[in-house]
């Protein structure tokens, strides 16, 4: 079964396509036509996955097709932007439909969730990789940015830190763990959930944002260098799920994974320290968020523990050379 | 020497960035933020390039930079609109500066001349591959689109057709002609040149468009497909190159290669009968502009010759798989 590109493009991605008042083109011209609304601003950003690269020969479609939309709307959320419109661009082999349709069933389900619509893009024959652009909007001047973090600000994470890391290595037979636990974190690895409610409620309250896809030292690195400051963390605090705690890992091993694995796509932010209450009291937030540590001027990173201890993480996060 | 995807990106990706006021967050944040003009629509067209199937390992980096944007270019041409903003993501087997650096003076060199800002992107290990989203914008629905195409109109291309597919001929030996001309079509397939300021002058006057990217007949079957109508062409007015008029082929060979290689970017057009004027002398059109036929409602796509003799072309364009 060979299907020509515009009868594939009709088949499976002009699907996802509704009447939208935002929208005045959609899939099917030369290019895509939109609005944003008066008094907001227009985010967007493009992130692709690459075969054995970002994924392997034996990752379902489905999940390839939901965490090539989960990596870009976590980046919206790290800007506190409300998802909107995604372009894809798609290399395949050859022209498969059944893997198609079901790397769609993986896009769908997330862009439905988030009321993405998909609106452009292109297909292309060669290696397997999924190109896509998010865009989203927020009110002007609202953007969460990495430049924002001042001394005594306070330093929180998302949800809990390493899983998608674990996986890798058990994936690797480099770690073990339960039947249970195993599934948990392979699925966090695969279906990353992007924090976009998270972004959203931290406008306002955050001074800086970044989300966890190089791993929390290379990540919180980037606001440092863009704020011009520096961190005193607690590995004591680093949020561990069950799976990780459970782990044969020694407990040096966790923190390493919890603080230089990628691809866990939760949100490393900062706040002034006043706006704790504020923040821990916010009723639209619903995923944990844990305080690991603060904003210093001291010129250097330092780790130290509950009990004074001094942590030094040996190797700093994911590099894509 | 190995550079990190961040040392890569400052020293390669982050120069043409400037400031600008519609510009609130560029490169070097989780997502791009900017501002669309108060009364304009956004337009937005994302296209890929792969290498060993839209160029080869002898394609000249900077030919690969310039045409990678040019066809991007080309889309926002088809729809009137002015360019703005580019976004890359960039797949490259290893990390190579002096590659890069080639390939962003190409890019460079056409973005300058448009005024087009690198806003943001994605570098990623694995197979060589670009793809780009171009964004621009223009006054709330003066887009042209593909489906205004009415009974009587007249259809119009720029440029010279076929230039693009003798060089690719040329290149595997299946045609000839003499070394400038060689150097001429070569040019016109890796240095396409996008027809902005056209398609800008062509707001209110043109009532569809389309690049010409997989061939006239492909093309132009968009415009018909889209708009519910048909269309009656002669071949002698294909505007040929001087180039394609001296090549060896034969004169329906030439007209096959002009009516159905791709490649080529030219713009295919209609207008109401009554524009023709208006068209033909407006100042702003920096290109030849050429008279190809009519739409009609005949319910066929017909091609017949200056003295009605008919003509059947043998193929219809490029297919993505």
């Amino acid at each position: 079964m060979s299907l020509s590109e515009f009868d594939l493009i009709k088949q499976y991605l002009q699907k996802p396509f509704k009447d939208s008042p935002d929208i005045r083109c959609g899939i099917g011209d030369d290019a895509a036509v939109v609005t944003v609304p008066p008094g907001m601003e227009l985010a967007l950003s493009m992130d692709t996955l690459v075969a054995g690269v970002h994924f392997t020969g034996k990752t379902a479609p489905e999940d390839i097709g939901y965490k090539a939309l989960a990596v870009n709307l976590s980046d919206l959320a790290a800007m506190g932007a409300e998802p909107r419109w995604a372009t894809m661009s798609l290399t395949m082999p050859d022209s498969d439909p059944a893997w198609l349709e079901q790397f769609m069933t993986g896009f769908n389900t997330l862009a439905q969730e988030y009321s993405v619509i998909l609106i452009g893009g292109d297909l292309s024959r060669g290696p397997l990789s999924i190109t896509i652009q998010i865009h989203g909007w927020l009110p002007a001047g609202t953007a969460i940015t990495r430049n924002g973090a001042r001394a005594d600000g306070l330093i929180y994470v998302s949800g809990t830190l390493g899983d998608a890391g674990l996986a890798l290595k058990i994936l690797a037979n480099q770690a073990s763990i339960s039947g249970e636990h195993k599934m948990y974190v392979v699925n966090r690895l695969n279906r990353p959930r992007p924090r976009v409610d998270l972004g959203l409620a931290l406008r306002h309250i955050a001074t800086s944002a970044i989300d966890i896809s190089d791993g929390l030292i290379a990540d919180l690195g980037h606001i440092l260098e863009a704020s011009k400051t520096w961190a005193l963390l607690n590995p004591d605090k680093l949020p561990l799920s069950d799976a990780m705690r459970c782990s044969d890992m020694t407990v040096e091993n966790k923190w390493e994974t919890a603080a230089t694995s990628g691809d866990d796509y939760e949100l490393c932010f900062t706040i002034p320290p006043d706006k704790k209450t504020v923040l821990e009291n916010n009723k639209k937030i619903d995923c944990a968020i844990t305080c690991i540590g603060k904003i210093t001027h001291e010129e250097e990173i330092r780790w130290v523990r509950t009990d004074g201890v001094v942590y030094k993480p040996p190797s700093s996060g994911y590099r894509h050379f």
